[in-house]
């Protein structure tokens, strides 16, 4: 087989990157450590964002929903995700789904939902959405109509977009 | 706040699965054990597709590419990546990439490229991808044209292909 190996003659930075290189931080959200791993505004995805979360005991995500496709492969804990049923106005009702470590969860588009991680440890996921950057709609709780429910960049997005001015790539 | 908790009043099977109920296999790929976590084929997904496969050491996939975008997380071991420079008739020149435990790997769309594991334990990884379900150009060498590669379905979709007669979703 010819085979034509040059090493390092591509930045290695956009290829392949350790996690320690990337930043990591709670974007106010108490309890909950956030690494974006792959992502639209920081390194130019446009198809899919993977993220890398970690949750304290009995902190959780706040309630809210997307648009996109999302995937939970839990790599350490356990926890619960609450999920609403499709409402027109407002979400229905909710419900409660235990997991843990070697779970895997796929929340539907649009719906509204909360993780919670109810264990004594860390809860450790990975989280993968389609169409990014994620625009997420949060809600006060669950019985608030879809129209109360507030429309943000994820947190860890907004530093860029106000950075750039209303550029997303700020953060590259 | 007005909280609605209704347990288990939706199939858990659809939102919530563990991957020890999920079926592994190496499709046959030496030392290769493949699980779609998340798939269009087997899951109904749309936008995004989610597999975690382990390489024994010494094993590796196919050289290949395919047309979407790939996010690999390391969760365990050493391996090398070799990615093709684009190029229009052939893949060009390959760059040779270490990876190991907390890498992330970013795989151009249509990058032709090959996985490796050049290490003493078993590499185990999360591969995500877009456009599901995927499709797969192999190559005998990184030298051959790109009109030569052989284009399949992922191998652990082939078998829903095969048994549902052109249907996608008979492995469901």
């Amino acid at each position: 087989m010819l085979l034509f190996v040059t090493l390092f003659s591509r930045p290695s930075s956009s290829v392949v990157r350790n996690l320690s290189d990337i930043s990591e931080g709670n974007y106010g959200l108490s309890g909950i450590s956030h690494i974006t791993v792959a992502g639209a505004v920081h390194h130019g995805m446009k198809e899919i964002e993977v993220w890398l979360q970690t949750f304290a005991p009995g902190s959780g995500t706040p309630i809210h929903r997307h648009d996109c496709e999302e995937v939970l492969l839990v790599l350490k804990g356990t926890g619960t995700l609450l999920l609403a049923e499709p409402g027109l106005e407002h979400p229905g009702e909710t419900t409660q789904f235990q997991f843990s470590q070697n779970s895997t969860i796929a929340v539907p588009p649009n719906s509204v939902h909360q993780i919670i991680n109810t264990g004594d440890e860390d809860v450790q996921l990975s989280a993968v959405m389609s169409r990014p950057p994620v625009r997420v709609f949060v809600y006060q709780s669950f019985s608030i109509p879809h129209a109360e429910a507030v429309h943000f960049p994820a947190p860890w997005d907004m530093q860029c977009f106000a950075a750039g001015q209303g550029e997303q790539n700020s953060c590259k």
